[in-house]
């Protein structure tokens, strides 16, 4: 039994998006796939009363000033050119990740999650605007009805509350969050722990 | 000239205790001496409008127990046994932290260091009960009425305040907060970033 590797995403949380730009070296490294779970982090959030650090950054001087710099030191560790905040931030994502939802079922999970990600945080748009949701769907070759409807499919609905709940109960409280096996990291920063912690749990199961 | 490493402290925060501990290590590695600069975190969460973790994360799910884990991972990443947690925690520091100033004017700054963070995290007191003090301090055999007068001194008092302002000056909002050159690094998660830096700043000095 190989190691399993999740990670809990929302397509409105910018170091999601970051990790998502690493995570291919990490799997050609150890040899993992790693699993993409969708969550709401709205959903999060509300369970777990915390809130975006957008929130709680709010008037403390210094410390969103030292976020922007370990961002900009993640773009250059990784070499990262194609980031861009997205200027209608917060974007809510109940739809996209609705939308990530019915990708599953459908069979296309991971070219959506590329291209949402990349009308999201590259080529940023507001992606909680249904006209402007349909154009990006449809300049990225998605099929965007099959999408739209899906997404008021109620057991689309439901999955997503569902998996949102269960990452709550393993721990969750925000995005990125990352699982090996059991073994919950919090943050982009914690990539290189996750890297290390596969490592271990393969060198134990062999 | 060599690459310099700072380590802004308060006596108060145990992730500082913890960075502490693992700070010797680094300089065996690295080969530099890491500078212990006094500061008193209260002025820093005063001066930025922050918190401490202790408040922060009251009330939200899930995210004290990810930050307990994480203290966990890191104490047994470093096989680290003497840390225990102070039962009259928070402690106001600002005794203590005049006294890191006279320890430093009197010449036995790296004892006392050692020493109060030992009664602070090791064998935990109420470290902000002047009786407590100076009973601690006589258990560890430092010049107790030296300290004792010295924090009343208006200039020791002012060193101590001007250390805090420029700390902030820099872009420090919390504890514990490392600077190799100018670039700040916060929190002991950070401490292996911290290391790569001084190699690169080395590297790039020969």
């Amino acid at each position: 039994m190989s190691v399993t590797v999740e990670f809990h995403f929302d397509f409105g949380s910018p170091n999601a998006y970051l990790s998502h730009l690493v995570i291919p070296a990490l799997e050609a490294r150890t040899g993992v796939a790693v699993t993409y779970v969708p969550i709401l982090l709205g959903g999060v959030f509300k369970a777990t009363n915390n809130v975006s650090p957008a929130v709680s950054l709010q008037g403390i001087r210094n410390k969103g000033e030292y976020q922007g710099l370990e961002t900009a030191r993640f773009l250059k560790a990784h070499g990262i050119t194609d980031y861009e905040r997205n200027p209608f931030f917060p974007v809510n994502t109940l739809q996209l990740m609705r939308g990530a939802i019915v990708a599953q079922r459908e069979g296309f999970f991971a070219r959506y999650v590329d291209e949402v990600y990349r009308h999201m945080w590259a080529q940023p748009k507001k992606m909680d605007d249904p006209e402007v949701i349909v154009a990006a769907l449809t300049e990225s070759e998605l099929p965007v009805e099959t999408l739209m409807e899906g997404i008021q499919d109620p057991e689309v609905k439901a999955q997503l509350m569902a998996n949102t709940e269960d990452s709550v109960t393993r721990g969750v409280f925000g995005s990125p969050s990352f699982f090996v096996g059991d073994e919950l990291y919090f943050g982009k920063d914690k990539l290189r722990d996750v890297e290390e912690e596969i490592v271990r749990q393969q060198g134990a199961r062999t």
